[in-house]
């Protein structure tokens, strides 16, 4: 029996068999997530990120709090970095959402994968998707670590909040990791520790460096992206200044909630008016698809030519015979015959 | 004029264009990269990672002078995380190789990408190759951020150094972001500060738990390389127990940096005997060339469709009137006509 109907009808056990499906990647899941898709597109994706020790598991847990206070449903996908051999996430915190447990209204699900950096991703956005046509009216995405592949998770969402904390070895972390222009929204958490203000200085400072008025993507890379550049409208989208928020909050205390609550639905009204939601949207499907479609081009190519020759081709690059250019070049006819 | 035999003679200036066009993803940079292709093989690739303000760079530097003292030629790779909209790094650090300048044994280069994850990867394993090419005999990639991507960076190396500092907030970074599995040297740098025999325990702790019999890759993932494990047979290799040394450092003021060296010669040696630094290559090349092989697939397909066409698909995907899994079916055919 499909797990559709049961997903769209919020059903918990559906909607956490199916995220299992997703990452295992069994088929099935891949054909329920088609028929939820078009029902996805109403929820508002929140994505947050931060170097370890800022606190942002506690952040994430107070703002779900706040949402619900507000009557609204909330899923929490915590993307915890998988180790490349076991497959498995070492960092189980589901723990850490006791006093959100027992909620109907919160879902909270953490995301592992066998796969590489693009699995993770993948996999991240298509779990939003299963809570998405499940009714949740907002999704925290909640990544750990402050590398590329995080910045590509958090871009998923359509607001990407970027904790900091003071007295982390380095004045704005951030700045280190590149992950400071994706932000829509700061929060300085532990504003109550030595050294906040300087952080708060800091951050203030590159504000004041960057240019606001360019606008915002994560995805604007690729081939498939270019022919949609070239060919497609933005919808209408114009650029529009935005300069991200600087929240001080104490989330262990739950102060300064309210003020990340209420940057994050200005945020949204800005992009609701100026079109961007829709732009961001637009992009990150495309892109969604761009990686997709190379996936299953290069499995077409694989069903179609023989293992050994592919092989021979392959050990030729190694023993240095063959350069991995003209391997690509030989490997991408293999299949005409 | 080729740049080939400029840069298989050492010169620098030829070298350094070489990189910039591959940054840069000039057409010329990959002809001179098929020419230089067929002389590599011959540098040692060590990868170091670890959180910011573990003295990372310090660390780096004190390395390259051990390896100068033994009047080894060493590169620098330095991966600048990029910033995904202005495709400038905002840290340059070359400034801190101040007293590596000016010897002609040391070339230090700092790596920006305009592309997405799998283009920093690339461009830095590429840029790797050109050193080798021209002779460097110990090639330090050095990445910054401890995300999955960095990960994937380090593993380029076939040995990688995961640099911890006692007091950055968490007992161990690493354990977070899951670059604990990949090391095959721990660094325990600033090891004159509090906390460093709790970071050491921690981290032998994490050892003692996990079993080092396990072959350690990065790259297994995808499916060229499924095609490879079931036909090709590795190189004789036998997956043999290494566990990694933690090594305590103070860079600031060079100590420890023999034992470190040591311990990287130590886990070469290991590696020669049992075939492991094969399998490693191997499987890097596999890799990079899956990745290739899947942008020259869907530029192929580009080149045959229509731009419209394609776009009209992605917009019914955008208006959730066709899922993404279907519109990549349609997509996949697109050309045949």
């Amino acid at each position: 029996m499909s797990l559709t109907e049961p997903i769209l009808r919020g059903e918990r056990r559906a909607i956490a068999r199916q995220i299992s499906g997703i990452e295992n990647n069994r088929p099935e899941a891949r054909q329920v997530l088609a028929e939820l898709y078009p029902h996805t597109g109403q929820a508002y994706l929140v994505g947050l990120t931060g170097a370890p020790g800022t606190g942002k598991s506690t952040l994430v847990n107070e703002l779900a709090k706040a949402y619900r206070r507000e009557n609204k449903t909330v899923a929490i996908i915590s993307v915890d970095p998988t180790s490349p051999f076991s497959g498995g996430a070492i960092l189980g915190d589901r723990i850490r959402m006791a006093d959100l447990a027992g909620d109907p209204g919160v879902f909270v699900r953490s995301m592992a994968t066998r796969g590489s950096l693009g699995g993770l991703a993948r996999a991240t956005a298509d779990a939003a998707k299963v809570f998405d046509a499940a009714g949740f009216e907002i999704i925290l995405i909640e990544t750990v670590g402050v590398g590329q592949a995080e910045v590509e998770i958090a871009g998923l969402a359509h607001s990407v909040v970027v904790v900091e904390a003071p007295g982390l070895g380095d004045e704005v972390q951030a700045i280190k990791a590149g992950i400071l222009e994706i932000a829509d929204v700061f929060v300085v958490n532990k504003a109550d520790r030595e050294g906040a203000s300087r952080t708060v200085a800091a951050l203030t400072m590159m504000l004041d460096l960057t240019d606001h008025s360019l606008p915002k993507t994560v995805f604007h890379h690729g081939q498939l992206m270019e022919v949609a550049a070239t060919v497609g409208s933005p919808s209408g989208a114009e650029p529009a200044a935005w300069r991200p928020p600087i929240c001080k909050t104490v989330a262990t205390q739950g102060q300064g909630i309210a003020e990340v609550v209420a940057a994050l639905a200005e945020h949204r009204t800005y992009q609701l008016n100026n079109g961007m939601l829709v732009q961001r949207e637009r992009e990150r499907l495309i892109f969604e698809i761009q990686q997709m479609l190379k996936e299953r081009l290069l499995a077409g190519l694989l069903a179609k030519a023989s293992p050994e020759e592919v092989n021979k081709i392959l050990e030729q690059v190694v023993e240095r015979q063959l350069d991995p250019f003209a391997a690509v070049e030989i490997l991408a006819k293999v299949d005409v015959k």
